[in-house]
């Protein structure tokens, strides 16, 4: 049973990262850099929150985030104890993530850049706020996807604190559903960040698993 | 010093995730969906680790990874506890995510639903071990970006482990890096993840702060 043939035996072979650059026997210099945070590309989220007791629904722009359980679903944020949003994530244990669009880029940009502090982002964004399912505060209605979460545990990690959260509701933008039930998330126009830009995703290059595909 | 300009004073208005689909005043229907692991896009990054005592050196595709600090630099990986790679880095404490290319979608997809126990994951990809800077596990040459890191803390979520690790050094390749001295990400050809499928990153949009660049 442990007769799986290796990725030597199949059709396709290593090739380094810039083949046509590079002779596949070639040394690939490397050059050191200071240690820092080059994990690209990541995701850039909206994450929601607010709309209960002394706080009115805010958005914070999050890329340090990621799925970190699948059983149970769970995902991270991670934002500096000075944010706005900081405190009253602390105060509800509860927040959305929402993945912007390629047209919300700029939206997504801003709500990155200014304080909820000092501004109402719903009101200057235009952004509409609406009630979640299982969580207190409002979703992003223009998001294509919107993801409520619970806090579990919280991490004290330096410059960040780290929001360990389950996903407890998920919300899709309907349209986005085609007519055989499947979510068409390569329709939904999602974004990426890396070192310091904004990135739309190409057309997939292929599923999990395709390459042992028989 | 807090008259900074609102977005809603700025050229650009809100926009719903398609806007050619829908007046702005138009509600958008939402679906729910049971909760699950829809964060995307996500990274895809080749850990490796092993390479000392008693474990040859091995390579394993996550996509439950993400930066969870700033300062000091950290990342996070997420290992189900019955993969070989997670005995390793129980072990070692070390591993080093390498972020792959285009040319290395097969790769990584086959680093993904294949295991260490069962093949030689370097031998048979013809990636190439080259020794780290501050780690004892290998880098794998052939990745625009190497990222060496070391576990600070691991936290059991349910079907995956959580290693909390500190980036303790960065590798490149050399022929990205520009005439001026400048990484140029941009050219590393690097891809994302998403329920289930692989993309590559377009053209860059913009860089952060560009909704209120002069």
């Amino acid at each position: 049973m442990n007769k799986k043939k290796g990725f030597a035996n199949r059709k396709t072979q290593a090739q380094p990262a810039h083949s046509e650059k590079l002779r596949s026997s070639e040394p690939i210099a490397k050059q050191s850099w200071k240690p820092g945070n080059v994990l690209a590309p990541v995701p850039v989220v909206l994450v929601s929150c607010g709309g209960a007791g002394e706080f009115r629904p805010n958005i914070i722009t999050i890329s340090w985030t990621g799925t970190v359980c699948s059983d149970p679903p769970m995902l991270s944020i991670s934002v500096r104890p000075e944010r706005y949003s900081h405190q009253i994530i602390m105060t509800s244990g509860e927040f959305a993530v929402n993945l912007p669009s390629l047209a919300q880029t700029r939206i997504t940009d801003w709500c990155g850049v200014v304080s909820g502090s000092q501004f109402d982002k719903f009101a200057e964004t235009g952004l509409t706020a609406v009630p979640a399912s299982r969580i207190s505060c409002p979703i992003i209605m223009e998001c294509p996807v919107n993801i409520e979460c619970r806090v579990t545990q919280r991490l004290e990690l330096g410059s960040h604190h780290l929001f360990l959260a389950e996903v407890v509701a998920v919300q899709v933008s309907a349209f986005l559903i085609d007519d055989k039930g499947k979510f068409r998330i390569d329709q939904a126009g999602l974004i990426a960040y890396g070192l310091g830009h904004y990135y739309p995703l190409g057309p997939a290059i292929d599923h999990f698993g395709f390459s042992i595909r028989k």
